[in-house]
């Protein structure tokens, strides 16, 4: 739906709506059991509440696409991930917390292995550890270039980030990294003509970090990839009418939460840290979007108990939650992580939103195959938001 | 899904696809049991592989329209039917097995009768028969244009095929055939600019061919639809990476195979040749279109109990694909065509995909009905692709 016409529609009222996010919450049958992580979870409170409201399988991008975390949440916001894209500059800066600004041009850079004739041996320069990554990076941060400022930051492992900050900082600008061993390492290259001169900022970068890595093997060279500037997103304020804050750990989803507008609260690493925040701050913000990662986490690890027992542990704060009398009670996923693929995956994800007004199916657990013969279906994750302001009766009739 | 989206997600790996496209495979209840044709057939592989795997309806081209054979296979293949065009021409050219090169320009041909006034009283002719056509065409033959080949082949009755050969030919030109009795056939006319070169020269051709015909009553004329040449698609190498081939007896299927860039093996009448040529080239291709066309046949034929049979036929070779040990096996089909109906139709088609990762659902059987409840709900064709490449862990992440 486009958001225009979402926007057309929108009225305000007192009502609260709250957005449980659990990351990589789908998954998949484990081969011994025929049951998925959600089906083997003791999670009373997210079956009562699917009991109580309305289930489907939301898709968080197309049929069959893996989303990452920017897509998948965006999706959840109401934002189409194909249309509203981020780039992993950005996404970079975003997951540790840079405090990105709106001319600054970002980069994710992976340090790599080149030889003698200069051609890339390794794009990943051995996986060299974090450690090794940071010192690089403040070698690197001693870089000048006119009229910019540089910051080089570790990530993880080979990768890292650059941004440059000043004005006239344009995106268009080629990957250096040509995906391929025994090839040189590209040129930053324009793609728009007004990208030129940041161009040439870039190459000059990258020949200084050529010399100060010469001797730096197996880290001797390094790629860029994902020239970014923070994207001008709609907020969430002007588009849904929302004042939405943000309980999150993790920066990335702190980060792709700013992105849209949304205010960012401290909050404590445990889910009743984040509850709390949520029960102080009530009176606040009339949509909350909640974090929980380790579901993800988990999965990513392949553990299957210990999914399990995260989705245990993320139901206990369902009751705190349904205490505060909230609109709409919507518990979702930016993707699927099944522990079986240990990493994240296409495969729809199950969603279960509560309202007054919900129309509530005949789902009476919380997991895949319940919520797929759930009252929505298998429908896109952008239906979410929309979804949400009706059943907050948010939203007025479309045409007379 | 937009391909580019697709493209730029692709990695290769040696993992298999199996997709075999069983053509007209929906069907409609018989009014006296109840039962659609899936549901009457003894079809034990086929339900074993839905309650192994993973089922859906597919709809071809969108609710309520029936394909042809050419979108309902490509979408199929990955392309969206309503962007991806294939004129009629070519179609006709792909059905009769012509040797169709890119430069040439394709029609359909229909021959008409039109009275001493040039005014049509019968837009087929009196449907004459093949041998007839066979004949005409051949004096039609021998007409010569400034420039160019000229080919004139029958097809059925009293359709032909007309292919221009010869550098510069152009499509954009508009059918020659009004759609309507007591009219006089319309002269070839250039909708584009640079097609004006072409529709003289096919003015010149209907010019000499009605002096030709003018003995030959009620086959005493001809028009010309679908102007067109090869067209331009992406091929399922350069998009989706894959090294597909095509295992089909009939030549639309051979040439719309051709279209994506497909291989195509040369291969016995019956489905159980076609088994043997995928056996034997296993080791050579990553993709592998099986078609099967009796059920089509019989279902035009308004033959319920031999559509039941030729179910229960290509049931037969599902074990031996299984055991092949295939990455990823779907069943599918391009269109249905009922029976009860004698004829291809709009109806949603059942699917089944098997995969390790597939998530199955509870379809216990093949038929509409459970394919409807089953884990894909009703989903656009066009995903199928996209789903084969996630199940064979063809597609990275969307987004960081």
């Amino acid at each position: 739906m486009d958001l225009e016409v979402i926007r057309e529609l929108v009225v305000k009222n007192d009502s609260k709506i709250v957005l449980l996010v659990i990351d990589g919450l789908g998954g998949l049958p484990n081969p011994e059991t025929g049951r998925s992580e959600l089906e083997e979870a003791n999670t009373i409170h997210l079956d009562r509440l699917a009991a109580d409201g309305l289930c489907g399988m939301t898709v968080p991008v197309g049929l069959g696409i893996t989303p990452g975390s920017g897509p998948g949440h965006l999706a959840l916001f109401g934002y189409d991930p194909l249309k509203y894209r981020v780039g992993r500059g950005v996404l970079e800066a975003l997951g540790i917390d840079f405090d990105l600004r709106k001319e600054d041009l970002a980069a994710r850079g992976n340090f790599c292995t080149i030889d003698s004739q200069g051609l890339i041996t390794d794009r990943r320069a051995g996986r060299i550890s974090t450690e090794t990554c940071a010192a690089l990076c403040e070698g690197l941060s001693g870089i000048k270039l006119p009229g910019v400022q540089v910051f080089v930051q570790p990530v993880r492992e080979h990768r890292f980030l650059l941004v440059l900050r000043g004005e006239g900082l344009a995106e268009g600008i080629a990957d250096t990294d040509p995906q391929r061993l025994g090839m040189p390492p590209l040129p930053a290259q324009a793609q728009l003509p007004e990208a030129e001169a940041t161009a040439r900022l870039l190459n000059d970068f990258v020949a200084q970090a050529r010399k100060r890595l010469a001797d730096k093997h197996p880290a001797n060279m390094l790629l860029l990839r994902g020239v970014s500037k923070w994207p001008d997103l709609p907020h969430m304020g002007d588009v849904f009418g929302l004042n939405a804050v943000a309980v999150a750990v993790y920066p990335m989803y702190r980060g792709l939460a700013k992105l849209v507008g949304m205010t960012v609260l401290p909050t404590g690493m445990a889910i009743q840290d984040e509850l709390a925040t949520v029960q102080e701050h009530w009176q606040d913000f009339d949509f909350f979007f909640i974090h929980y990662k380790t579901t993800d986490s988990r999965g990513e690890d392949g553990d299957y108990d210990a999914k399990v027992a995260a989705l245990e542990e993320v139901d206990s704060v369902i009751p705190g939650i349904r205490d505060l009398s909230p609109d709409v009670l919507m518990v979702a996923g930016d993707h699927s992580t099944p522990s079986l693929l240990a990493g994240q995956s296409w495969h729809s994800v199950p969603f279960v939103m509560w309202s007054r007004w919900c129309r509530t199916d005949r789902a009476e657990t919380f997991d895949e195959n319940a919520c797929r013969a759930g009252g929505l279906g298998t429908f896109p994750a952008t239906a979410v938001l929309p979804l949400a302001l009706a059943n907050a009766q948010r939203l007025t009739k479309y045409g007379a």
